[in-house]
């Protein structure tokens, strides 16, 4: 099962990689992370996506708990959240198939935001499936490069 | 000095632990962090900004250089490369704020994506300085939740 899990840790020196250091010690892959500071910048939160039974998932949690740096960790299996991920995909183009990646990209209300003579630069945000969506019809023209943000998550209420 | 390091890497099981390993190892602080699949699932790109002088910043780059997960590694402090983040942030609002927080959220063309009888959640994409000038602006209504991806970056050549 999928799993997206939010910690909210004081931003130390090393936080991050006793963090990662639990996961990979547990043989358990991360799927996407990222970390940034929050509005305190003495704060920050980390969003994980990762796979695996609940009950390794809940062991990981509770050692999340554990680390002094944590502030607090959601795991939102359950509860009702919001999320979105940020790609930006450079697509190669020519005189023909620039003006269907135009369209395309307008279809999902991404932005072109570079052109050069033989590649368009390209912004998409929303949920994953819409960004992943995006990245299958893209492919066809032809990824010269491509990087995601991974999935960021807060709670509904 | 303030660097952008672009790591594409084979998505193999613990790169993550070694990568920042490799920073704390050195006593450098990673400001911002992300890593997600790219086009290729074997493969994972990750963004890393960090400060400090440029010696030591050469130095972590041919550290990164010499992993055998690494593919390609990018330095972004003098290339010409366009880049983006993501931030969600829920502000408290109440019958008389709503409408100013909307009016900032349109002037800044982000997005309100969860409404609450006493919260909205806004989802800001842009470079940093237009992030973090939203959230300065968001602090007088009270930030309830803020979670942000950190830089992604995209050489434009």
């Amino acid at each position: 099962m999928r799993h997206t899990i939010s910690v909210l840790v004081e931003n130390k020196f090393g936080v991050l990689t006793r963090v990662a250091g639990l996961f990979s010690g547990r043989g358990f892959n991360i799927d996407t992370l990222n970390v940034a500071p929050t509005q305190d910048p003495t704060m920050s939160r980390m969003t994980i996506v990762t796979r695996g039974n609940d009950a390794t998932v809940d062991q990981i949690v509770k050692q999340l708990e554990k680390l002094v740096e944590t502030v607090k960790v959601q795991d939102f299996r359950e509860g009702e959240f919001v999320d979105r991920e940020l790609a930006m995909i450079k697509v190669g183009v020519d005189s023909k198939t620039r003006a269907e990646v135009m369209q395309i990209t307008d279809i999902f209300r991404a932005k072109i935001i570079d052109v050069q003579p033989k590649t368009l630069t390209i912004e998409i945000t929303g949920d994953e499936s819409k960004v992943e969506k995006f990245i299958e019809l893209m492919k066809a023209f032809g990824i010269l490069e491509l990087t995601r943000t991974g999935k960021v998550a807060l709670p509904r209420k």
